[in-house]
């Protein structure tokens, strides 16, 4: 695959990351009666990944997500120059996202303009400090690298890595959306918080900071307990 | 196998996608107190293809979706001479479905009448406009098609193409039932319409037209990506 | 594996089915504010399936349902001369864990005496009438069989079979628990009706009649389909 | 593997186990309006072991609880000697889980200092007897240990185990948190107990003897039905 084409799915897949897990937090979380609520966001969130990982695993890796681009080299399974033309296209098909996501909603009777950011103290769904916003997303990020490295080690079973990445991503989900929204995704904070500005921007830094801190520590922990490079090169997350 | 066998193949399986989405919807979804909401119907949609996919993906690829089908021929994993015996069956099975649906729902103590079926604007169930739905239909449709060509792309695991495609259709429900109670389906569509008549019947339209624009873009923007035949015949979409 | 082991994982089988689906709905699902709900349940019993046919589908098929066993014999998937061992087991296993059931429901505070028996009109979660009951259940049957002889179908991908069985098993909960409580399995009714006794008893006749109806349809029309007997001898639903 | 890199992973899995499980209860099950409840606190359970077990199954087996770890010696598929080092980093993994538990709720706004404890009579949730939680555990962690046993024979399909053990513990949470707050894991019952104190500590001991019991009955009836090894070493459990 040319670095086009891997640059391309990581926008596409980043793009549906962004618009399925905040578009299902927007528009369909709260619906009166009968809303998703939190687990059906976590879901929504896991199953962009579980789908794009079977989708386009082959072509790109499918990271959807600097932090996990980052931890990936951090582990030993991913080359530093392919950096920076990942981490542009996910940021950028988030942000794309996030502006469709807007066009949309702004469709409905009453939207307040919201995109389902991500925030700390005053912008923490639960009103949970910096210090411990800071802290589950490194823990968070750090366990996610860990499962994406174990997933595609070349002795795990062939074919389940998108399944347990994308079920993992829900499990972080179910337990840290009243912290933070749950970023452990810089890409997934930015397109909302550029949308909406204010407190989401000002915000910002920390789900830049804390999941590339985790990212990094995974993927060298993981590396630690023996990792095993997968036999079909470019299946780095798949 | 023979194209009745396909056929018949197809008018079960869009029946099971009509009957188990819109009869969860109708008959569960709101149930006092323990009612399965909006959660439980999308993973029912889900269920329906995923299910389906492993029963019948090695008789008939399991497309159950005249969007499908369209897109996966856009695509070039599927001849334009049998599109209409799988879009006829597809509609026909569609149109059983709901009329079943209607007779056992009627069976209740206070049954309104309604299929779960789709609409916008004074139809949508969180009164989106007629913009918003065909903007979502036409991009979750397209998203549904990228998903499937990937899952079932020669490079892509083995077997777990419907766990994709599946929980792709239950995760698209999970953004999309408060705009437009979600269709990305022109036959799912079309059995609660005929049966219901009135304004669902007005506005089918927008479910054949946004669904297949969506999976043509999906079918050829995948093409584009370096789309590879699976290697067994006839397993489009399983 | 002797007819004794294969007889005595259906019946452990078949305790799990009845204990995990009728416990959770009894002990979690009206749970004040945090309960699973209808949803929870649907999990639960396609749960129950999933997990015991992952364990003993190598042992004994996995059928834990007397309407599974004479749809699969009616498919030509299985041998007459074994139906009345596993029937018996099948009942036996859903009795004993109805009287477990009750047991540790009888520990808690305000135990009703319930164990989510079956039952139509009077007895009907939501009031829906006999013929309602009969036609849903016929029906949910019959695509519960056309599905299990699909998946375990020689040229489905293998493995996958007890993730689509029982997660169909939890699709059919999500329609039509309002209906019946959902049956589709006449051991899983007759365990909670032999304990409860009054109506639930009363009314367990049609929970053996029209799930065997509609087994027995779903296997024949798989059949004709072409069906092909799965390459390895007793893995029947697994 | 050496057994410091084995301890590791059982040390970082149950970690995992614990602060994905309890830190969804405490963090997100009741939040207002939106709250997951026992429903996704369930599946954050069983999320926890599936992806731990596609993670580190190839390292250490994945059992992350002293009673699977008994279970599978009973089952004659762990040796005796490794099952100190086992126990002691599952503990340690739990105790530390809890204490970050705390340390990231306490930065909440009103924390009560729960950490999802265990427990029974008074502090059982539904206020269940004694007696009543110890039948449960037990048959639970049989169940539990008969599906690992099972789900990792030779003769299960290979790759699947981590999802039928992972929705395994689900399942058995969406039948008993009412009971007991679920245990089936002495460690996952010791980490918070020993935070909490008080109640949660003296009721510590129903929660090693009960899920020990049901270990080991699980492990050897399965043996009963006929046992066979996986062929890879050390995949005990995933």
């Amino acid at each position: 695959m040319t670095v086009l084409q891997r640059s391309g799915a990581e926008f596409l897949g980043t793009f549906w990351l962004v618009f399925g897990g905040c578009g299902s937090a927007v528009l369909a979380a709260a619906f009166p009666e009968v809303g998703i609520g939190l687990l059906g966001v976590s879901l929504a969130f896991g199953l962009t990944v579980l789908t794009m990982a079977y989708a386009i695993g082959h072509v790109s890796g499918c990271h959807l997500n600097p932090a996990v681009t980052i931890g990936l080299w951090a582990g030993g399974r991913f080359s530093a120059s392919d950096i920076p033309a990942y981490v542009i296209a996910q940021v950028l098909g988030a942000v794309a996202a996030a502006a469709m996501l807007y066009t949309i909603a702004s469709g409905g009777p009453d939207y307040s303009g919201g995109l389902a950011s991500n925030g700390f103290a005053e912008h923490s769904p639960g009103q949970y400090t910096m210090m411990a916003a800071l802290l589950i997303e490194v823990l968070l990020t750090a366990f996610f690298l860990f499962i994406i490295m174990g997933a595609t080690d070349g002795r795990a079973p062939v074919g389940f890595a998108p399944l347990a990445i994308g079920l993992g991503l829900a499990l972080i989900h179910l337990i840290s959306i009243p912290v933070t929204n749950t970023s452990v995704n810089p890409a997934r904070s930015t397109g909302p918080a550029l949308i909406e500005g204010g407190v989401a921007l000002n915000q910002l830094w920390l789900f830049w900071v804390a999941p590339i801190v985790g990212g990094v520590i995974g993927g060298v922990i993981y590396k630690m307990l023996g990792s095993e490079k997968p036999p079909i090169e470019g299946e780095a997350a798949s």
